[in-house]
């Protein structure tokens, strides 16, 4: 949403007034003496970053007439899923039951799973228990699938919308546009209320594939359109993902769209040109546990905290204002490489980690430590974390 | 510990008489109609193959004389903690003052931390409750850290033992070998009691590292043990690494083993002849959501649940039976590539996958379905689930 330019890995070494100012706020609360703030590895979040980006995209979807159906499983907070709903988003969007039953049970009155279910095992059950507290849509992109949800829901289809899935490039699940109309045709017959199409261009997540990647979901949902008026149904909904995406996402056909890592941002954003440092909302609290020599700091913060997402070339997470890498991950154990003529870090030292990749860092915590803008700091429960099925 | 051979990936591809009896049992229950063997994703466990790893491991180390002392950070279950423990098990092994903390409310009374802990934030008053509960040792490897443990242990200090810990050609945390000593005659001074040393063979994961990486461990630990003689200590526990080195880690100098993955195993060990087939103990259960093309199938299973372990040429998982890999992950879907002229895997069907490393696996699950001998199945929450610092 940043609209700014590509950026060099270059550009992100280099310390910023951004970062600067992360740094100093959080030294602040420890001089303050927040327990809280001097705890590694922790999720730290600043608050007023993260409302500014929830305040942004609405205005953005509103400008554009479109719903914002924000992804929780990003955050997987009923506390920010909260304040998405009280800026305008139309509900949520969720990827498995588990994330769903969190959200209803918290009043969520607008869940949409976005993901192809197999309604088997204890999903008969929660599915039509969930049927009964929300309104609830499910995807689709098979019949049998459909069959099974019916198997599964009985006469509680009746309460439940069906989206049948479409594949816009990404080589994601979904069906080939044109053969959307006809799954639609064929959940309607078994009784079923299906309410339009959805896709998700997971091809625009490489750097300057995002305008691409939008272009085909918009071409790819306008023939899902056409597949469906060709059975004399209609698309209600037409529903478009992502936050790299989103700010192309414009096309008329477009009803609603469902970015989820806006609220906090990373390094895959950033790199993208997605969004800007400032709009970066999330870092992981790491303290160096071992300097041992020149050239080498080992922080607190491995695999389990922010999970292999990079390679060690371009690394697995960039410290904040020093540019250094991770460039080695063990499960409790993250490798920084350090110029041996600069100043090192010794023990103790608490950097602020920039994740590449958002979503499994929230997923790793059990909380999120979130700065306040008055300097304090909440704890809020990553709610849903976990719940994969 | 199985003592086989080095095996090609190729041999793992094939089915065997193992991975079909896990499927037959799988399906078994679900002719039972046991609806927690219908759910996907799953961490499956087999009780028995569970049961038959810790007592070969505990055999291993009674036979050679070591206590053996099983990494948590594994399984970080309560239950085989305890399982462990029943069969002869010292103490426990673990990585965060969170594990420690989950274990020693469960009744654990000998809990080595062995990770560098730098002792800031909530770990100064958690350290403290620690000590008044177990019997607890902690890792140092610096002086820094020496000195913050006392700041936050205090006259507590008397009540916790610190080992030293020493690098030994892993490049890993850890003070030279030589140079042991001298840091525990640093902390003896500050009112430490010193237990001794201990290392982590990380090198041995590699195939074809493991008795190479054990040779280094024992002659690192020799003279770890020679530099606290050298100033007047004694080093009475030498703690070693780890599943894929324990069958080499026999050397006279060593007291105690630490490891973690054995309970389970895994592909990496299985590539590293570190186990047999037989001795695989968990699986993760997965649906095939999508099949929308010959030699594709998307499973249920993606990198918040087995964690994007491998890279896309040897794959994040194998289907345990087919030989099919897991070869991309998005969050919540792992691609399959299957050869198109054999049968595919329609929507629906249930596999079982193995990962790669099996930690993250159990780290992202809240509960593991623990399969029992008699087909029923019990769940057993993943305790110190997170608890990453």
């Amino acid at each position: 949403m940043g609209g700014v330019a590509e950026k060099s890995d270059d550009d992100i070494l280099a310390p910023t007034l951004g970062w600067g100012w992360f740094i100093v706020h959080r030294f602040a609360g420890i001089l303050a003496g927040n327990v809280r703030l001097r705890e590694s590895p922790a999720a730290i979040v600043l608050h007023d970053t993260l409302s500014d980006n929830i305040a942004r995209m609405q205005r953005f979807a509103d400008s554009h007439g479109k719903n914002l159906r924000p992804h929780v499983k990003t955050h997987k907070s009923v506390e920010i899923g909260r304040l998405q709903l009280a800026a305008g988003a139309r509900g949520i969007t969720a990827g498995t039951v588990g994330e769903a039953e969190v959200f209803a049970n918290a009043g969520v009155a607008d869940i949409f799973i976005a993901y192809p279910l197999w309604a088997s095992g204890t999903k008969e059950q929660r599915l039509r228990s969930l049927a009964d507290r929300t309104k609830l849509s499910i995807g689709v992109e098979s019949r049998a699938a459909a069959d099974i949800l019916l198997a599964a829901l009985g006469e509680r289809r009746a309460a439940v919308s069906l989206i049948v899935e479409i594949e816009c490039g990404a080589g994601r699940s979904g069906v080939a546009p044109s053969q959307a109309g006809a799954l639609a045709r064929y959940a309607t017959e078994l009784g079923f209320f299906v309410a339009g199409v959805y896709t998700y261009p997971g091809h625009g997540g490489t750097p300057g594939a995002r305008e691409h990647a939008a272009r085909d979901q918009g071409e790819a949902l306008t023939e899902a359109v056409r597949s469906f008026d060709a059975v004399g149904l209609t698309a209600d909904v037409v529903s478009a993902g992502s936050t790299p995406t989103a700010e192309f996402s414009t096309d008329r056909v477009i009803t609603e769209i469902r970015p989820g890592e806006y609220v906090f941002n990373d390094g895959d954003n950033l790199r993208l040109g997605a969004c800007r440092e400032a709009d970066i909302a999330l870092f992981v609290a790491a303290t160096v546990v071992s300097a041992q020599e020149p050239g080498r700091a080992i922080l607190d913060v491995g695999s389990k905290a922010i999970g292999r997402e990079g390679d060690p070339d371009r690394g697995f997470g960039v410290v904040a204002g020093l540019g250094y890498r991770l460039h080695k991950l063990n499960e409790y154990h993250g490798y920084l490489r350090l110029p041996v003529d600069e100043p090192q870090l010794p023990v103790g030292t608490m950097v602020p980690v920039l994740p590449n990749h958002v979503c499994p860092v929230v997923n790793s915590f059990d909380e999120l430590t979130v700065v306040m803008p008055d300097g304090g700091c909440e704890m809020w429960p990553v709610s849903a974390r976990g719940r994969l099925n």
